[in-house]
């Protein structure tokens, strides 16, 4: 029989305490360099201590009163010292080295760890200068750290150096690696909680190194914080058997060192030797396939560290476990304002660690522990890679115009928009080697975007096979992101436009809903960007939505569901878009706006499959400009009040507005139709709730004041309801959307199942006009006898009947 | 420096072709057997191949023709040979130790692989009589896969024996551990696609064996089936080293045994050796584990399984590689409508299975083969635990009554309503010992129900500390499952619901959204299982969303998104229902309300701080009855006809709004103010489109026809107009909720930028009523002024004022 754990694991073997334990041996820190290093991460420790109470008094150089304490105590001590004692041991090498390093804090639950680190680099009083190297400065560097109006306890947009907020946990790694890709000096030391990394796109992001190339990437060096508890249990992994855990890492890719213990002065030394050696086996790795010119895999370095919960913290108070406990996880001691007992231990705690040898009586840190901070732009707060607007370059465009689809009258060609939109998807890889990547989930061919390859294949570091050389399109140094995790690469791709490059992430329609929250969250960081001065503006988060809901029709009902927009359209309007181009045109025009644009998350829905084109290339880029408009060639109202607007918005539901009016106009000669498309989604909002809103003037001018307007539209029907829920004319508004109704059916029955298809959408218009009589009556008959007709026809031969799919606009 | 895995690994060493190469060793199977059991694997590969192609000639009696194929070919055959042959080695084990085993078919894509074993197992044939075991029997069998009308490529709801879609990917794991949670005697065999490896859900949900208990609960099998490529890629854990494979299983506390290679019958025998040894393993742990009555946590034993992508199909296809590569994926031969050749490819190839030494004349499976199969429920896709509503125990319930929280008079006293709830719930998992748990990510405590751990533990089969004993609340065999994954947990809860048992997730609200797309996923399989006749109705998914957007102010932005609900509003309203207690004597009324109801979504929101309380239990079971009603105890328009309608939803908005109302009355008495409160948020929307809408004559009772009604929601506003986009009224509607403006803020803070706060709300009101002339006016001032007051009272002092937070209902 096997071991099993309970042989395997002593409660020692994994404890936190006593004095360091380590793969690498060594003191490379003389006594001197030792002392400072510790004396600096007790400043740093300080510092959060003195953010997570007080307002007043900051070098408490009068005794702690209650006056001295926030009202409300907030924020996380759990993970600072671990978290402080990494980031200061980094900073030797970083001055040893000249490295260029960022800091990522995974568990951003320990904020005050970096933003201590941030004010003694002096980075802090540099962007807010009220918040100086001084007494004053720092009470109010102090008192607004969660406090309302200040800042929160998460590594936010505020805090300078960082790029991930670590509010919800899981993206460190991915993040980290986004940063690194085409930045090969970089080195992102990135912090991973041990809660954190019991979430599932954590778990699978340590597979990241198979898509890391040593020559033309920098390398993440992961420190996995096993701290051991999260919030109110322990971790998995800080429980699991020393065999397992280092099997783990072995099993994921990496080279694992581990560093263990509580005792200050031999874990500093511990740290200082362990991650020296991962700085040089970093290089090493580098400069073996960057002078050989071949790249391969290394099992790169990482370091476990295991510390005490709330290290450095009262191992006990009043008999309850506070040190290596989750009561260390928030506010350590909670009830000082009404326990004095309780005031007088914090106290007697904060003045442990000897602010007043650190900070001078005017309160700026002593030149001796100055001397520790790295130089200018070396300072991890500071590299502007962190800031990654700053950086950014533009992108190289080739004009989009190149590539347009011909089109001479609407609706008579069919043309597969999305793989000639592929082919400028490959010229923009092309004049921008590394300065853009197209991210996706193994779908990129299925997409019908493969024409990317031949300007840049698919980056895989892992072994091959006589069979990849058939078509499998592999490199060692590739343009394309495709690992089969949704949250893997959304992350990867925001890593690399925060660290100032442009992107696209491609996904199949219905699975994007995966990273709903990732896209939230980083809406919420740029969002918040642009309230921060000091912040330069990131490319934008590009979207491609295809296999879209309509043409899932032999994947049946768990590939349907357009909602990601609604999750979008919740996000603040200053950073979302949304576009659902009706043809091949509209895509090249809108991708172009969309790669040119900033700090956006762009949303666009369009097809895989070939369609039927409606627009040349002028006139697609009015139609896009303005966003929403009518199409005077598919209307017969010129000059006159239509009876009636038939509507759309996005590719397929077009096709079948389109249709439907042709129908109604052959059957209802005299009808007045205007026909209107809307490409951008937000122009439909009033003005005053998205900069794309229009006005209420120019809404009725499109869609009449009273006229009734059948709108097909892509995703749910409600969507449309809310974006105009404002507008007054809005009860002429019938929508007609995906319903949740599919299953295995053609693309034909899956529209009448949801009735957005052809017929439905005549016979809708034709209700709506009771005026019409007999007239409306006998066409009405007609509509639905094609219909069932062709609905026979479909099911009994397994697929649409040839004059739906090769539908011709007959006017 | 480290080995690089070019050193390490070699093509050979990782290649899926040859004689099996396995970690057991042994021929179990006699020759005969061994005979058998390929047969029985052929004629399952014929019907899978049959479902991809046919439509007639089921036997191919005649010449294979044009006029036999479907004219649309869909469907998966990459995994199928993997997935029956696991299959049909497990039925040798089944029979011999008289197992009860479900089949969990992770790759779902493979859907073929477990019809065709349904189907020899005359399973299908008995749930669905016209697919008979006879020729038209097969015939029809054929042609309705991927066919409209027909079922999918999926395990979906149709497939007798699953109860896992897989048409999303990284759930079969999790799924997997919740079927076996409280059935001792049960394995579930689960294939976990190497695609399907790569997300982030299933990479984390390896670690599930540190929640399971030897003596209580069943074992999951996984057999981790490397086909070596996802639809255009190769995977990553077919492409690292043995090395690194096998370590990181160790890694996740298993023990994996290996089995790979081509040749059928070599890798039979390995197969049949590794399952028993396996088998035997998992006894053996539970039999000491259960014996000794001491639960400790197995290193379980797993199966890596390495066999080609599209294994038994033609290796090379007009010089391109199909058996081992990615085009194997879908249809193997996409094209033999057009190219004649590879009509006869294929013909030869379905006959090199010999389907006619199997299938009788007449289409029957021969009685040689036939004995493989299990008996009665024994037969994976017969296993009534796959259809979990049949063995379903309805919950043993205390009266919710006898937890009511005392409320003389509306609005005087508060009381922790959560807390409270965690006392109701305790005891219903004192009652159901077996038949209920509590899921949750690490979040139980915080969310204020901790009293539950009187009833029942935290899980927590790791190792423990001295620490853990003091509050710690963890045991071997506990009734409460927590790990930071919101993934694992729900997908565990789903198993455990699918499984025929009954359960409760609870999670702040922000992060809900990390599991949409599950949530999404789930809604569709009972939507669909309410269309098969023979699936019986599982207990409902009940979401308990607490540490709400309102209550977020510390935590600030990245914690305060309440979108969930608009995701939920997507799905069928036969499957999804929301809930919005207003205080705690509703919220016990709502959650019995959930508990005794079957095959829902049930999200039920409420906040877990102390409220105000507003209805004794009596009229909380009557307001929650009615879903929606006038609060006539806060009104004052009995009688009459309103001048406006103060509306709520949600229990921190109803607070706001009642304060609003008591504002008014105090500044405008002669105002005729009614009250509206909504429990569940689905008696806003039309009865014709959801069961528990309302009519338009009793929405129009409870709003008015025409007065201005100022609606204070929870959530994002324009879900209320979404809801009630078609009533007449709804341009009176005017919603206030969440609009995507926070940060640090007091509560208070939080509302006002929002504008959901009392003094906003009565503006509103007073804005809506401009007939109210100077008196308006004059009241608008003073609330403004009120609102600017209490603003800068906050600010400074880091919370809001006493008489925000003790707001006394003055009437």
């Amino acid at each position: 029989m096997s071991p099993t754990v309970q042989e395997d694991v002593s409660a020692e073997s994994i404890s936190p305490f006593g004095k360091a334990r380590s793969t690498v041996k060594g003191e490379p820190l003389s006594s001197d360099e030792l002392k400072l290093q510790d004396d600096y991460m007790r400043a740093s420790l300080y510092l959060c201590l003195g953010m997570l109470y007080l307002k007043k008094n900051p070098l408490l150089k009068e005794p702690l009163s209650l006056g001295d304490l926030k009202a409300r105590l907030l924020g996380h001590w759990g993970s600072d010292a671990g978290q402080v004692f990494t980031y200061v041991n980094m900073n030797r090498l970083i001055k040893k080295y000249d490295l260029d390093v960022i800091f990522i804090s995974g568990p951003g639950h320990g904020a005050p760890a970096v933003i201590s680190q941030s004010y003694l680099e002096g980075v802090y009083s540099e962007v807010y200068p009220d918040k100086s190297e001084d007494e004053e400065g720092m009470r109010k560097f102090f008192k607004q750290f969660s406090f309302p109006g200040g800042i929160g306890s998460h590594a936010t947009p505020e805090t300078p150096g960082s790029l991930h907020e670590g509010g919800e946990l899981g993206y460190s790694i991915s993040h980290a690696f986004g940063t690194v890709f085409d930045h090969p000096n970089l080195i992102a030391l990135t912090m991973v909680g041990d809660g954190e990394s019991e979430t599932g796109p954590l778990a699978t992001s340590w597979h990241s190194t198979k898509f890391l190339n040593p020559i033309t990437d920098g390398a993440v060096l992961p420190v996995l914080h096993l701290n051991g508890y999260k919030i109110n249990n322990p971790t998995v992994l800080a429980r699991i058997s020393h065999r397992e855990l280092e099997a783990l890492f072995i099993g994921y890719g990496w080279t694992p060192y581990f560093v263990e213990g509580s005792d200050p002065l031999s874990m500093h030394q511990a740290m200082a030797a362990t991650l020296e050696k991962c700085v040089l086996e970093i290089r090493a790795h580098q400069k073996k396939a960057r002078e050989s010119g071949k790249a391969f895999r290394p099992l790169w370095p990482m370091i476990v560290l295991r510390s005490p919960k709330g290290w450095t913290g009262p191992r006990k108070v009043d008999g309850h476990y506070l040190e290596g406990f989750w009561r260390a996880h928030q506010i350590p001691l909670p009830d000082v304002a009404s326990s004095p007992e309780h005031l007088k231990l914090l106290e007697q705690w904060m003045k442990s660690y000897t602010p007043e040898k650190y900070f001078g009586a005017d309160g700026k840190l002593i030149p001796a522990l100055k001397n520790l901070v790295p130089d200018g732009n070396r300072r991890m707060s500071a590299n502007p890679i962190a800031n990654g607007g700053l950086i950014k370059k533009p992108l190289l465009m080739p004009d989009f115009r190149d590539y347009k689809l011909p089109c001479e009258k609407g609706g008579i060609t069919e043309a597969p928009s999305m793989s000639n939109m592929a082919v400028f998807l490959r010229d923009i890889i092309a004049k921008n080697p590394h300065n853009f990547r197209l991210f996706g989930p193994d779908e990129t061919e299925s997409n019908k975007l493969a024409g990317v390859y031949e300007a840049g294949k698919k980056v895989w570091m892992g072994e091959y096979f006589e069979e990849d050389q058939d078509g499998g399109n592999l490199a060692f140094e590739g343009r394309v992101m495709e690992i089969l995790s949704e949250h893997t690469v959304e992350g990867w791709l925001e890593g690399y436009l925060l660290s100032g490059r442009h992107g696209m992430l491609n996904s199949y329609e219905p699975f994007i809903h995966i990273i709903d929250s990732m896209v939230n969250q980083h809406c919420k960081w740029i969002e918040k960007c642009l309230e921060v001065e000091w912040r330069a503006k990131i490319a934008s988060l590009n979207i491609l939505l295809t296999a879209t809901v309509w043409r899932q029709d032999h994947n049946g009902f768990t590939h349907q569901d357009p909602g990601f927009l609604d999750v979008v359209c919740n996000k603040s309007p200053e950073v979302v878009r949304i576009y659902l181009p009706p043809d091949g045109n509209c895509l090249l025009s809108v991708m172009d706006h969309c790669f040119r644009s900033s700090n956006y998350v762009n949303v666009i829905v369009a097809d895989k499959q070939n369609h039927l084109q409606y627009l040349d290339m002028d006139a697609a880029i009015e139609h896009c400009t303005k966003g929403a408009g009518i199409w005077d060639w598919a209307s017969n109202d010129q000059g006159q009040e239509p009876d009636v607007v038939m509507a759309s918005c996005g590719d397929v539901p077009t096709m079948e507005s389109l249709a439907a009016t042709a129908l109604l106009r052959e059957y209802v000669p005299e009808l007045k139709i205007r026909f209107v498309n809307v490409v951008d989604l937000f122009k439909l909002i009033p003005e005053h709730d998205h900069p794309h809103g229009m006005s209420q003037r120019e809404f009725e001018a499109i869609f009449t004041p009273n006229r009734p307007v059948i709108f097909n539209f892509h995703s749910y029907p409600w969507l449309i309801h809310r974006l105009t829920a404002q507008r007054p004319s809005q009860a002429n508004l019938h929508v007609r959307g995906y319903n949740e109704k599919g299953n295995i059916d053609t693309p034909l029955e899956l529209a009448i199942r949801n009735r957005t298809d052809r017929f439905s959408l005549a016979i809708e218009a034709l209700d709506r006009m009771p005026e019409l009589g007999n007239k409306g009556a006998s066409a009405r008959e007609k509509l639905l006898s094609s219909q069932i007709n062709y609905r026979t026809i479909a099911f009994n031969d397994g697929i649409d009947p040839e004059e739906i799919r090769k539908w011709v606009w007959p006017f």
